[in-house]
């Protein structure tokens, strides 16, 4: 089992200062898939992913016949880390009745007039379900610290945008998953860690393939200029938001198989290490579906008032 | 100004532990008023009343032209006790446009799968306005603090609901509250303080008053013979939830001038005390408007397009 293994590998300890340099873009299955060779490495890869899959659609059968935890799945990325990508293939499998994706972009003029939790307290998935947040809470600590232009920056009592400012924004977003955590939400955090060198690989890519061009966005190519700008809000971020209810996972995300993998991985292991039961009857409800048994059997097509059938 | 005593009068010292035989259902005005006579004492309270309802219709449009706070206004109180008159006496000056009423009853099916703060979280106000909450987030530690059976037990992670429970609410609680307080809500908390007394008084009224038999319910009757329960769960709920951002009101209600009175009081005086102004405009905004006016003046009935005017 790799997910024990990987869990341990790229889990943020909570409580310490996370450093990105510690955590490898380019990782593709470390020791155990480098003597396999790249090709097997793959193929090893892309069966644990639908190992993982076929897991998760029956976990989530379970948990929507349990119906007392919900699941959180944020993922935040860069652009092209292959956010997109890894809910297809990850979620694919999964019964669209019990999962809920929701993408947040630029909020809008209601979601700017409540405070920055409010759009994301409305999605939260309910009991039973699996709910993906595509961008997420983090978007108000991530690019709005990098643009804090954004801010609604007139209509807050805050005087000053500092440290302080931020450090009250995390103290909130933890506060938040800890109220959903202790209420049955298990809430998991995935960043999409890629390299800036595989970045523009991707983004060519999408230029020079038609059918990508949609894709593609001029304003991907200023954020990428403030590269670091991005990478010191992030270390921030998952440093003071990585917590024991709710802790983030750095995954490598070079090479997509081994991304999807390795969410997978983490993803079914967090929901099958659940209490997870089919609601067992008590006696006398099991008594009552002997009676309707006797009932269905016996008195099919008799009348359903007054004299007893046969 | 009365408004300053009443507030340090009915505010709850957070960190402190709240009593309520320390607070009288039955005061009416304290010396100030005794001294008056009771005729006069009313006829006081409610020329108070009429004054600030006026200043609120007033602070209500600065609030809501200066957009950059919001007022929530929590209402708890046992059956009876004033919480409709109270939003009907204190509210009603208030233009709808910005003022938005929601009542919190039993939890639909939909609400139950979420946690205990979703439902209110939906409905907080936005920027400008006044949210007002009959009944609240509170009721989740009052009303189920009396009646455990009402949690969807089985349903929850927790095992037990013991003292470590009902903290982690009170926790969730105030956590809630302060993201709110510091994005710009402010948090004004009032329990209508009602004697059982003067509940039996007003119960039996609505027993006489055919107009108002709609309002009873014989419900009522079983939370009233639960009344020390209650208290004990008000009392709790108070100490652990009256903090320095969103304090707790403690309102005399057996007399139904003096509670409006009060309410509007440190409502107005609350708002009044938020540096709220008109916006004022940059001098490029201000020289468009003498441009606009120009406009206007010079080509009023003239063509839009092409040529210009006179």
């Amino acid at each position: 089992m790799f997910a024990d293994l990987w869990i341990d590998e790229f889990r943020v300890p909570p409580g310490k200062k996370f450093k990105l340099k510690n955590y490898d873009p380019g990782w593709t299955g470390g020791k155990e898939f480098a003597d396999l060779g790249k090709h097997a490495a793959k193929e090893r890869a892309e069966a644990i992913l639908a190992e993982r899959v076929k897991e998760l659609t029956d976990a989530q059968e379970l948990l929507y016949a349990d119906n007392r935890y919900a699941v959180l799945v944020v993922l935040q990325a860069m652009d092209a880390a292959g956010k997109d990508g890894t809910i297809k293939h990850v979620m694919s499998g999964l019964n669209p009745a019990g999962c809920q994706v929701f993408s947040f972009k630029q909020p809008s003029a209601e979601e700017l007039d409540h405070t920055f939790l409010w759009r994301l307290a409305r999605c939260l998935p309910e009991r039973g379900r699996i709910g993906i947040f595509n961008r997420s809470q983090y978007e108000d600590v991530l690019v709005v610290k990098v643009h804090p232009e954004y801010l609604p920056t007139g209509r807050l009592p805050t005087g000053k945008v500092n440290d302080k400012f931020w450090a009250a924004r995390y103290e909130d977003i933890n506060a938040f998953e800890r109220h959903l955590v202790r209420n049955g939400t298990v809430v998991l955090k995935f960043f999409l860690n890629v390299s800036k060198k595989e970045q523009k690989k991707r983004l060519l890519a999408r230029l020079d393939d038609p059918a990508k061009h949609w894709k593609f966005e001029a304003g991907d190519l200023a954020e990428r200029a403030r590269w670091g700008e991005y990478m010191k809000a992030y270390e921030d971020a998952i440093s003071a938001t990585s917590t024991e209810w709710a802790p983030w996972y750095v995954i490598p995300a070079d090479a997509k198989w081994i991304t999807h993998a390795v969410v997978a991985a983490i993803l079914a292991k967090t929901i099958n290490e659940l209490d997870l039961r089919f609601p067992v009857l008590s006696s006398q409800d099991e008594a009552a579906l002997v009676a309707a048994r006797k009932n269905l059997e016996g008195k099919s097509d008799s009348p359903q008032f007054g004299e007893p059938g046969t």
